[in-house]
């Protein structure tokens, strides 16, 4: 469904103005889309589906394929003056988050891995952690209520995508939801017990992650084994997102 | 020396002036660190001298030690109409980079690690190398003249101090240099010959990474042993970053 649109008063480009301000995260579980390749995973995402797409004429071509919905097509003066900024990308889309299938089905199988995390407020951590989570396969990511949407715009772009990927859930009570799965939760602290070439992971494992500074709390730390990575002299931490990818990369199935 | 100064063109304040507009890097060698736990890594750095520190007479006693430099304290508003915005951090200094040991002296053990980069020119992916290569212990940093400085502010800022820690060295020649080193080089891509956990690094061993998109060019590749890290479905690539953290964290010593 592909339509030309040349005036930037439109009604149907009202959802993209003023992208930069506006955050459509939590409303009507829509959320906004930028670049081609995290276009085209938004096209054959299995938690998102696309809403509509916004591009210009030149750039239409550009896209390896186009999703069932509205595609506006708009000179390029006229997308930069409805989001209130240049594209330089090209490409915008609306998605809309629907996940088809909840933690405790996604991880029903013999084997699962699950990433937990705690208090992950930053939007390039948070976006490199769900880049991460898809690339090694994870089934499932579970938020506290403290982290940050992995649908804000950025940290999809961070995420290369894998915020499409991979779905992701939010919990009030993460111990209780990781004890009710039945899984095994590994907590990732630089004062973990043992090291993380000593671990041999369970069949079916969560690993979580805290924020770089405050880390896990200790009543969290105390429902999971510990897991440290020792680092050279009095080097204390690395960024939790290349933390996930030594994680999830040595626990991959 | 401690000097405390309250006028904003005083000429000690000279090299402060709009750090945000002002590269330093390249001038006499200098760099601009900012924030309490980046200036303590100069302080200690062994490929630096702290010049002079700029602070406010309220954080001075936050810093754990001083170094043998002056130390300008200034009112926080002072600090913020000098540097040209505001210092929320409240800590800046100025360093001179100054590596004691050449890179063939770095790596003239039985073993070595040398982490090798090409084209990397995102300041927040070279700050993620030069963290990483500080947690692992790398021996030393070599770079091709395309790479950005490791001592911009930004990439200072995002290795946590780690490029204050780790020497590092331009190459225009990086296959002559590591094979004139004697070091075994493999290289990171997705098409890469083995997987990583097909790999037994050799003892004295370099560890090449190109910029995300463009990678590695052929040439260089076929100097090295090639190896990738099997990803999920189609997902394709790693932040370089995230992709160093795995490789160093194998390849430790």
């Amino acid at each position: 469904m592909l339509f030309e649109i040349t005036d930037p008063d439109d009604p149907r480009l009202e959802l993209y103005r003023d992208v930069k301000d506006r955050d459509l995260t939590g409303r009507q579980g829509l959320f906004m889309a930028e670049g081609k390749v995290v276009l085209e995973r938004l096209f054959t995402s299995p938690v998102a589906e696309t809403v509509s797409v916004l591009t210009t004429p030149e750039r239409l071509g550009g896209l390896a394929s186009l999703p069932d919905a509205p595609v506006y097509m708009v000179p390029q003066g006229v997308m930069d003056q409805v989001a209130g900024f240049p594209i330089h990308r090209g490409y915008l889309a609306l998605g809309r988050y629907a996940p088809k299938q909840s933690l405790a089905e996604r991880v029903s199988g013999t084997t699962a891995r699950v990433l937990a995390l705690h208090g992950i407020a930053n939007t390039d951590n948070m976006g490199g952690l769900m880049r991460n989570a898809a690339a090694f396969g994870v089934d499932g990511v579970l938020l506290d209520t403290t982290c940050c949407d992995p649908l804000y715009r950025k940290a999809i772009r961070v995420s290369v995508g894998g915020a499409l990927e991979v779905p992701h859930y939010r919990t009030d009570d993460m111990v209780g939801t990781l004890t009710g799965l039945g899984l095994t939760a590994y907590a990732l602290s630089p004062s973990g017990a043992v090291t993380l070439e000593e671990v041999t992971p369970a069949p079916r494992t969560a690993v979580l992650f805290g924020a770089e500074g405050p880390g896990l709390p200790a009543a969290l730390m105390a429902a999971c084994q510990t897991v440290r990575i020792d680092m050279h002299g009095g080097f204390d931490s690395l960024n939790v997102a290349t933390t996930s990818g030594i994680v999830l990369y040595r626990f991959r199935l």
